[in-house]
Order: C-alpha cells, then sequence, then structure tokens
C-alpha cells in the first residue's frame, strides 16, 4: 500500500496534514496546559528495560486474553468520541473493521458517530460498549440493553467525565461537528429538547444537549444499579487513585482501567503508568487492572504491560494512533497502526527474552529511581 | 465583549502588546537574573494533583471567608503599586470596581496611583491597605487611620522591602512614573523635601523620596507598635522563613503571606509554594496563612490551598494577570481574568472531585518526591 | 596531515560529510526512537570526577593486558559491520592496521567486508573475532577453526543479537550493500539457498540470508559446546542484567562485555555504565568485565574502567569514532582517532593524579546521587 | 562614565566584541567539552537562598579579612595569566590598581605580562603572588624573593596544574602571545634555551619553554620546602578532594582555595561550591578554606561564602569578570566589575537580613536536596 508511515508517532505528523485544524485539535489536544498530554508521553521515558540474553525466542507468542476477550496483543482499541471527524464515510465502522482484521477489542463510545446496529453488522467478535452515564437512565437503560442484543462483550463505564475537561483549542476554533455526521447514539434522547436538538442540522445541538444532560452527581452507586440490569463485565475507566480501586472493587466492578483520559480532563493529573503499580497494589488481583494513556510503542506496551501483566491479566488500550491512521489511510490506515504495534510488541518482547506474555515482569524494568 | 484571551497566561502576552516596554518591563521583571520569578512558574509543574472519582459534584461552592473577609474563591488581589500604569484613566479604582463586581477582595498598595478616597468611593465592601513601612511614624500613623476611617478591613504590613531589588530592566529603561500618574499616598509626606518632589510633574520625585524613605531599620517590634494603634487585623506579607513565621506570630500578628515578592526582591528566593509546608507547620493554626507568587491556573490554586486549606484558612493572592487584564480591557480586562480563573478554580474542583474547599486537602497532592 | 579533528565527537561531524546518508544512517543510528544511543552519552554526563593533587605524573602509563593481549591503552577495537562503508579500498584491513599501528587490539565482525585472511595478512598481534551464532554449527565451526587458524587472540560471541534491532532510518533508506563489497565471511554459507544468495551482484542477498540465518532459539548451553571445540578464550558480548552475567559465568565464558550494542538492539535498554557496578559486583572477579557504548573521551575511559579496573581486569570497546575516523582519513583517520583517545586519557590520568592504570579506583568518580 | 553593563555576565558579552576571537577564546574557554565550566555557573542555580526579615539592614557591612589582608568585601581577584591581552597598555597594571582603587586583594600570575616592580609601584597593599612550581628551583627561590622584597602579602601555590588541560580553542586558534607582550616573569629563565626563547620576538617562545618547565613530579613536599625559604603565608589553590585539603593542612599550609581552576584542567570536575562543605569539613577551621568558580552575583558569594564564613574565614576568588572589564573599560572597567559586585553583595545581605558577613551561615541556604 501506499502507507509510509512507520512508527506511531509518526502517523500523527502525517495525519495533521489530512485533517482539518480543527479535527486535528479536537483529537490532539488536553486540558488547560497540556502538561497531562505531555506527561502521558515522557513518563515511559523515565523507565529503562532491563533485558535478559539468549533465552529461546524463536517463538514469540503476543496473544491475550481478559475477561473472555481474546485478542492478537495485550491491546484494545480505547473508546474515543467521532471517528466520523477522520473519516466521514467509514467512521467508527472502518475502525472497527480493522480492529477485527486485526485481531484486536474494539470500543464504542456513546459518543460515536456510528449506531450500534452498523458495529454489528461488521461482524467483530469483540466489541465493548463506552458508557457515559447521563441524568435519564432510561436511555442509559436502552444502550445498555442495545449494547447486549448487539453482542458487544463488555460494558465500559467513564468515571472521569462528570464535566468535561478545559480545552481551549476546541474554544478557540469553535469546535462544531461537521454537517453530515450524526451522534446517533444520542438520539435515544427523544424527549422535547431533544427532538429539538435532532432538528439541528449539524448534530452539535446533540452534543451541547448531550454535555447539558451528563450526569454530574454520579456515585459509585451506580454500579450495583447497572449491575442489576446486566450480565455484562463492568469495566470502570479513569481512575487513578487507589482508594478509588478499592471503592471500584467493592461496588462490584469486574475491571479497572487506570487512566487520565488521554490528558484531556484534569490538567497535572498524574499519567496512568505512574499510579499504576499503587492501583495494582490495591486491588490485590480481585479484578484485572488496565491502563491507558500515551501507548506509542512497544516498548511502551511492555513497560505498562509489567506490573499487571504479572497477574495474568493486563491490556493497554490505544487511543489517538487509531484516529490518525484512519485519517490517513481509512481502515487500512488503521489496520496498519495496529500491525506495526504489533511487530514492535513482538520485536521488543523477543529482545527482552520474552516469549510469551507471561514472561514479562516487573524484573525488566528499571524504575526512574536507579539513576 | 471583544476580550479574547481565554487563560492568565493568555493574557500576559497581550498586554506586552498594549503596554509601553517601561511599563510591561515593570510590571513583569524580577530582580537579577529572575530565576525566582521563573521558579514561581515552574514550581507549580513539580506538582500533580491526584483527582478522586464518582463523587457528587453538581453543586462546586468556591466561596470562601478569611479575617471575616468574603469572597467568591479563595483569592485575593495582591497588592501592587501603580496600576495607572496599566489604566492611566481607571488605575486603582478600575481594579477596585472589579475585584467589587467578581466579590474577590482587593489590597491597596502604599505606592499606588490613587487615593484612600477613590477607593473608598467604589464602594468595595472588602478592601484591605497594604503598609510599606516608612521612617516618618506620623505618617504611617495617617496612612492607618485613612484606612480604619475609609472602611479598609485589615492592614497588610510588608516585610520583605527594607531594601528594594535589584531590577535591571527598569535600570536599563531609566523608569520613571509618566505624566498625569501621582502617587497620591505619599503626598502625606508633606516635609520640605517632599512638597518639592511634589511639585516635580512626573510624580518620580516621590518616588525617589519614597525609596529614600523606607524604613532599613525595621524590626517586628513595629508589629506591637502597629497593634497599639488600630484594632484591623494585621497581616505580615512576604516572609519565607518558618522561623520568620513563628517570630510573627510571636510579635502578634493575625495571619501570614508566604512570598517572595512575586521574585522582585532577592534573587534565588524559594517559592512561595515550596516554603508553604514548612510556615504551616510552624505556624500549627495560630493564624491563617496565605500565599502568592505565580499563580495563574486554577490547579495552582488548588495545589497551593491544599495544606493550608486543610487548615480553613488559606486564600491565595493574585499578582500581575490583573494588571494584564487591566491594560488590556481595563475594568473589564480584570473582571473576565478574576471570571477566567474562578471558572478553573470551580472545574478544577469538580474534576478533582471537591464539591466544596473543606473538601481540598493534602491527599490530592502528588508531591516531586513522588517520580 | 591534513586531518583537522581534534577529539571523538568532532570526526563524526566530518564523517557525516563524506559518507552517503544511507551508510552515514546506518553508522550513526539506533532502533525505534534512539533514545538509548542518547542514553550512551549522556550517562557519562551524569558523573563527575575527583581528581587528586600533586602526585607525581611525570610519567604515565596506560599500557593495559587482559586474556594475555595488550594494548597501549585500556582500549579495544569493538566489532562493527562492514567498514567498506567507509572505505571501500581499506575496509577492515585498513582499520586492522591502525590498529596494529596503536597497539589496540581489533575485533573482527562476522559481518565484515573483508575475510579471515586479509586481516591476518596485516600481521597484527591483537585480533579478536567476533561470532554472530547462526542455525549452521558446520559453518560456526569452521569460523572459529579459522579464527585459531589465522592466529586471533579471542572469540568474542555477541549474546544481544538473536534478532535485528528495529532501525528505522536503514528501512526508510532501503539499506542494501553498495556494489564491489562483500560479506566475506558469510561465503561460507554454501547450501543450496547461499549459493544464490551470493550470486547476487551486490552482497545484500547475503545480508538478508544471515538475518535469516542467526540462531533466535540459541540459549547459554552454546557455550560449553563452543568450549569445547576451541581452546581460545571466550567473551559473551552484549549483556546488562547481573543474572545475565552470573549465567555467563556459570556456562563457562572468559570475560563479558557490558553492552546494549550501541543502541541499536533494545530501545530504552540502560547503558552499559549504568549496568557495571551491578555486573562486576555478581561477577565477583572471576573473569574480566569490559563494557562499550559511548566512549568518545579520556574522561569517559576513567569513568567506565573506575570500577573494574580496580579488578585489575577491564578496558573498554570503542565504536562508531573508528569507522568516522576512517570514512575521513582511511588508515591514518582510526590512527588519529586512537591517538586523540590515548592522549586524553594520559592527560586524564595526569589530571586525576594517577601515574598507571592500577591508581584509577572508584575514589575517584563523583557518582550521580551527589548533588 | 561610558560603561553600560549593569552585571558581570553581561560584560563577558561586552568583551567578547571587543577582544580579538584567539584573546576571548583564549580567557573564557575550558577544557574538553566544557562540561566544568557550565557547571561551575549552573551550580549556583541548584542553590536558593531563605532569607530572613525584618532585621535591622540600616548599615550593612561587608568588609573582610583573612591572613590579615583586608578586603572591602569577601572578594580577591583571581590569578590570571596575561592580563596584557585585553588591555595591552594596562595589563595587570591596570588591574592591580583598579583593585588597590576598589580596596579588594590582587593575585599576580607566575604568567603576568608585566613585572613585580611595576605591581609594587601600583602601591596597592594587598598584592599575592601566584607561584606556578617549575623545575628550575632557583628561579621559584627568586620569585619568592621578589614577592618578599616588593611587599606581596602572600604566595598562592597552585597545584592543579603540572599539565596543562586540554583547550581545544587554543589549539584551533594557534594561540601565541601577540607582539608587544612579554611574560616578565619567566625571564628569570636565563638558561641557554631561555635565552633563546628570550629572543623570539612574541613571547610564545617563553610560553613553550614555561609549559615544558613546569614541574609535573611535583608533590607535597614542596610545602615544606618553600616554607623554609618564606615566611609568607602559603595558600594552597585548586584542589577539590578533601583528602587533599587534610594532606595540605598536614604538609604546613596557611590556607586552601577549592577550585577547578575556572574548568580549565580536568573536565567533569566538580565545581568548587560542590567540593566545599566537605573539604571545610576536613579542614575543621585548621585554615582559612578560600573558593572560586564561576562567581558572577552578588548571591553567588552569598551562597559560597555561607559555610567557610560561618569559621569567620573565607573569601571568593573573581576570575573572568575582572579579565572583561579590564577588555571593556580599562582600569576603570575593572572597578565597574568590583563596584558592582560589590553592591550586590550588599543588596544581597541586606535582602537575606545580614548586617555583616558574620550573619551570612547555613541557615541561611537551601541545598539541592531541598524540592
Ligand atoms: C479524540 C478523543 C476522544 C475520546 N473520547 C472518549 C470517549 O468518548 N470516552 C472515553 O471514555 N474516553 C475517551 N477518550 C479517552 C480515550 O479513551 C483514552 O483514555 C485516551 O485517548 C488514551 O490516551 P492516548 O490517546 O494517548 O492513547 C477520548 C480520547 C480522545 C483523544
Ligand atoms: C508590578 C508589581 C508591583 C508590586 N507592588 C507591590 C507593592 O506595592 N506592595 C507589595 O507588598 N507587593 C507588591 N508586589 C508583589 C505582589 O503583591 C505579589 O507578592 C506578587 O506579585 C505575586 O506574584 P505574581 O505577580 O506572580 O502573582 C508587586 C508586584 C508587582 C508585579
Ligand atoms: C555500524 C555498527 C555496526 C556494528 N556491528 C556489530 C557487529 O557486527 N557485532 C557486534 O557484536 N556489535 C556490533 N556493533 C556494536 C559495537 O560492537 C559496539 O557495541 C557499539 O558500537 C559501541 O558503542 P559506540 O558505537 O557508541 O562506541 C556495531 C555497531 C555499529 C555502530
Ligand atoms: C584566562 C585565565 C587565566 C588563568 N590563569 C591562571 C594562572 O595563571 N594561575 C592560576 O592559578 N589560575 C589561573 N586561572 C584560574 C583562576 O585563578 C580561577 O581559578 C578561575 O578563573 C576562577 O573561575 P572564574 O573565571 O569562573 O571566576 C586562570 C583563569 C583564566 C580564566
Amino acid at each position: 500500500s501506499s502507507l509510509t508511515f512507520l512508527n506511531l508517532v509518526e502517523v500523527e505528523e502525517q495525519a495533521r496534514h489530512v485533517l482539518t485544524k480543527m479535527a486535528y485539535d479536537y483529537y490532539s489536544t488536553g486540558s488547560d496546559t497540556c502538561s497531562t498530554v505531555v506527561e502521558n508521553r515522557t513518563c515511559f521515558a523515565r523507565y529503562k528495560l532491563l533485558p535478559r540474553m539468549l533465552r529461546n525466542v524463536s517463538r514469540v507468542d503476543t496473544s491475550h486474553e481478559v475477561f473472555g476477550i481474546r485478542s492478537s496483543m495485550p491491546v484494545w482499541v480505547a473508546p474515543m468520541a467521532m471517528h466520523g471527524l477522520a473519516d466521514p464515510q467509514g467512521r467508527e465502522v472502518a475502525t472497527c473493521r480493522a480492529a477485527a482484521a486485526s485481531a484486536v477489542p474494539f470500543t464504542f463510545s456513546t459518543v460515536a458517530t456510528a449506531s450500534f446496529e452498523e458495529i454489528q453488522v461488521t461482524g467483530h467478535s469483540a466489541a465493548i460498549f463506552q458508557l457515559y452515564v447521563i441524568r435519564n437512565r432510561d436511555v442509559v437503560r436502552r444502550w445498555v440493553t442495545e449494547a447486549e442484543v448487539r453482542g458487544f462483550k463488555a460494558l465500559m463505564v467513564t468515571v472521569d467525565a462528570q464535566r468535561l475537561g478545559n480545552r481551549e483549542a476546541d474554544e478557540r476554533n469553535k469546535f462544531t461537528l461537521p454537517a453530515g455526521l450524526a451522534l446517533r447514539n444520542l438520539e435515544y434522547l427523544s424527549t422535547g429538547s431533544t427532538a429539538q436538538a435532532r432538528d439541528s442540522a449539524d448534530g452539535s445541538g446533540l452534543m451541547r444537549l448531550f454535555a447539558a444532560e451528563i450526569d454530574d452527581s454520579l456515585t459509585w452507586d451506580f454500579i450495583p444499579w447497572l449491575r442489576s440490569i446486566t450480565k455484562l463485565p463492568i469495566i470502570a475507566k479513569g481512575l487513578l487513585s487507589p482508594d478509588d480501586a478499592e471503592l471500584a472493587v467493592q461496588y462490584g466492578v469486574d475491571g479497572i482501567v487506570v487512566s487520565n483520559h488521554g490528558g484531556r480532563q484534569l490538567d497535572f493529573a498524574p499519567s496512568g503508568l505512574e499510579m499504576l503499580p499503587a492501583v495494582v497494589a490495591a486491588v490485590r488481583g480481585r479484578v484485572p487492572v488496565l491502563v491507558d494513556g500515551g501507548i506509542r510503542r512497544g516498548t511502551d506496551v511492555i513497560k505498562a504491560s509489567m506490573e499487571a501483566l504479572a497477574l495474568g491479566a493486563s491490556a493497554v488500550l490505544l487511543g489517538r494512533p487509531v484516529l490518525y491512521g484512519l485519517a490517513v489511510g481509512r481502515q487500512a490506515g488503521v489496520e496498519r497502526v495496529l500491525q506495526l504495534l504489533r511487530k514492535e510488541i513482538e520485536l521488543s518482547m523477543a529482545l527482552t527474552g520474552c516469549a510469551c506474555l507471561r514472561d514479562i515482569g516487573p524484573q525488566l524494568l528499571l524504575p526512574p529511581s536507579r539513576m
């Protein structure tokens, strides 16, 4: 193919050229000073890897499973809003197809520009639904039902977005959804004011409505309620504090994603990587712990997986590079992103002397305290 | 309005364009190498915030009270000389009106380009008088009387300026007060040489006289003397050492501002933020402790407030951005500065899971020692 | 002569101008983000040297011996592939002649553009053969026999290259061996597919074949097998973990090179310098420990030698500057590189108060933990 | 006057414009990578000063005395070669006059472009002779006699220059003494080859001879010999290790200068400031300890003086800025350099709350370990 990017950093550079400024800024930006966006990358550079030599690495197995969801590598596609900005035709459908072709789980955002049905039609056997909790619990219930009916494998409840972070670039750009794209899941909001929103041509009305509908009084009580209406595994996404991890487990979640929402919510939040050891320690193996933020290289996956993989459970979520791949090369672009990452993981495992994920352990990691 | 700045860093950039070089340098500069000016910003970046999730943040209350002085947020306008450089018409009066409109206390500098009376006329119910102690105690006594009579709520005695810092930019620019501005409080210096100074057209004569009049033999004995002539709360501004904090309390102050004078006095002084924990520890809750220097973001306020707010007492002083707002948009510019900061504080509280200031505690802070 | 470079950093700058981009990139590059290449240099800057004064340094002796191999300084030329890219006529032969003239040991890479015989003809009395282990053990055995027969003094088995690092620059440049150069040692691979490769005009066929032939199932068992077929000292090159050092000793190696392969294999591997103390501690003097990566200055050699020289055993390997010297000035260029380094070592020893290598000890080193 | 520089950093910038490249490089340069030159400045930035407030600073006394040598501030002019490059007429004579006018001790280098007699004629009551020890002890003896006869107050024996550092800029510039300048003290070397050297027009012959004559077999035994031929105080300049300080005291020196020779000898040597506490601790008050390297600001003097002044003994040596002042403004330029530094010291003392040097103590210093 004509896709020339060689890694998941370069793809951003190429995407910057094909996306509108408004779309690129929306995808890449963080809140306030973007210090957490930067930290999400630099935190990885603080860790070194101590490789082991002369182990038989003629067969390196990157395959992974958690919550009964299988993957060709310990990576899932993170939930992200509005893939349609990158590929107005393909949208989440193209991304999901690429994920399926790569045998990588795909997380479908509440704020998607595709519908449950469209995702189902791709036939991907490993789709997860990401849930933003809104005040209208009837709609929440309908989303959950849809997810179950359409064969989704888990629910990922985002717990760090009761308010939207202060993203100045979007404010400066007066971000709106381009004509022709619709936030399909939000159409379930069919009350009076919603009908009005749906009528608005550009879909931005729905977005504003949605922002207003987000339930900022949400507390952990929501988890038992959700458990009472579904059998799907419930994964809490977006906590950083070990105390919140303890609460999440007590309230009955089946898994946790340690995350700062890609630096888009609280500026100066620590990286998921930094908090991971404390969270894993608090969770004590009771549920799997995943992590995201700033994953761009195979070595990042090794570093991020270190602790949790030792528990035989974790994966990382991959965010922006997927959108950039979609922008640069549509479905094929996403496939290349996932393929490059898999190749890097495989090679990094070989070079560190790990034939399978179980071999990846904390002994490989030189923490910042060393030198 | 036509005010386009989105945060308190951007407003400086805009102010740089509308101010004369002499005025901009005077406002922005620090002493010697300006290392402390830089440190006042970078010290905040060394702290991360550990947010808590799924707390009910549907109502976030930023309101604050200390010394019986109420504020819409834990922020006061810092005492700053010569607002008239930014807005020759409006001067401190415009700033004070903006503070009043924003329900934020305003501190009136000894070296103001407005008079006690003009401040009183604004009707602001939360004005504080900042006192530079000069040799002529009769004048000091008259200032204090004015402050009482005009309804000021507290006295803030600056303890770090017995000598003026070495500000090379001002020396290079041969800084003088522009024609049309007068240092109104200094006109009380009505001895022979002063009369002469008052006659000088540009007011710089008064400035020079004032520099010569500052009492560089001042010691803590001054506090009991001041206490003996006024009932107003006395706040010592500008100490950094916990030993000085202990002295201040022993000599009877009612409050303390930990401050390095915006990096304008001793170069290589530590930031107020760095010394805050040691000072709070030394004070042991006997009096409220405030802090200033480099506050530009809502998250800075959270970080600076962390320790002291746990004692239910603190606030931060906001300096230069107020002057920049005044330069860019006069009263409305200052209001926008205060409004943006309040919005950021409110959002940061929501994103960290704090519904009111009491919820902000040291458990939210990841100190530099972590990673 | 017309060689103007004054140190081993400057020579790279000059080489960059005379080499093709493809060759320069091949020589200089590292894997992935090149973070380990950078680290290999910056790690030295983290150490300071504490000199001693007024010692008699009128005679400074830099001469060194290990494994019975004598050198004019504690430096060996590292094994490096394809010197022919720098000097198509001279190739490894020119480098080896320069090393001989400088009384410095020379390591001959498996992936050389010269033959065993050509190296023998130089008459250098201190040549070492670097061995990449391939699946075809008959060829390995023939290489070892050649090394013995041609008078090589030791075997250096590279243990960190069962897979090739991800060098994106080479991928971008579509790196191939220029016409006229041949990988002479690989011609021993005379099976069917090899014959075909040999036929390919540019030698790149051999390279690809070689990459495919590398034994990625290699384990430490190889060492006893190698020991069983040769009397030469066996040095394991390319380990970083103290646990691997322990294994190496247990499996019978005669020496160790702590190395990350010049940052060309696992990105984010620590520097040899960083791991040296832990490896030396694990080895407990049982075999000599050498180190490489980023050596460019006399002070680097002092720092790198510190610990191991105290055991009377170590040397450092010098990599890229040798290739750059060859590119800039052929044999004379390499001689100048070695001469400059020797002069710097000699002067640094004098300035630190060390008359001979035994005087260099850990007491001279201020580690990063100080300030 | 027309001298416009406002501090001792700016004067370098101005000097760069008036000096030839050869002279500027000679003055400013360090050895190898110049890392120690840089460190000599950056080390100061790692320390912060914790000021004390409301102390009576109406009279600040910067006057200082050590070895019976009085100074208007705790600063001496460091020994530096060849002032004639900066001011061919004035040379060391102009510098010495400026030092005298500023009541600051002046150290006269062995490698001066003026004579003992010329220095005596200035009438400066506080001149020190810096001694480079050469093999020819008769000449050394004559220098010492000259120093005594001409009224010098102390001898400063440089112990870190048995070999000259590797200064690549000088090598590149083919540094030679310009015509018209002579190394007057070296003319005492009147043996055969010296006569020849003296004949050489440009004085560079003498320099080369001198380099060859330096005694690189020198050991601490020299100190008792020197003590046996002079009554002047003997100060050892250029050690960094506490063990060398112990030796120096045991061999009978009267004082020590902790110094890395302005970064011109061993690259990657620590700064004098860094080693000062360890040396002071080793010396245990038996002799005064001075320090140099990178002093440019009043706050630097406070930081450097901290520990040793507590022992009532120390001073700092000021190097390059003196030469730059000489280049920019001849004698008046040096006076301005010294005056600016004194003003900064005085102001920094006032701002830290120190009325005299005895008040400067370690309690003012925030070491790097804090934050
Ligand atoms: C453009 C964009 C949209 C996102 N939308 C959502 C979302 O709808 N729901 C959610 O839980 N997280 C969302 N996230 C956060 C991601 O799930 C993920 O936490 C983050 O992007 C990971 O960091 P990375 O982009 O550095 O890999 C979004 C992130 C981006 C960049
Ligand atoms: C232009 C200017 C004038 C100032 N004048 C005074 C003053 O008259 N009295 C005083 O106590 N502090 C004065 N300060 C110090 C401020 O009160 C405050 O400590 C400092 O500006 C806070 O730092 P910030 O500007 O980074 O927010 C002044 C600061 C500036 C920038
Ligand atoms: C161009 C190049 C080719 C190399 N080829 C080999 C090789 O064939 N065998 C090997 O063991 N190491 C090889 N190395 C690694 C070197 O032996 C050595 O570990 C490394 O270059 C030392 O780092 P330095 O270049 O920073 O001095 C090579 C390095 C370079 C730069
Ligand atoms: C141009 C130059 C010449 C010097 N010559 C001598 C010298 O002749 N004897 C000596 O002991 N030190 C000499 N030094 C070192 C200084 O005495 C002093 O240690 C150093 O310059 C202090 O650092 P600073 O220049 O950063 O202030 C020289 C330094 C310079 C810059």
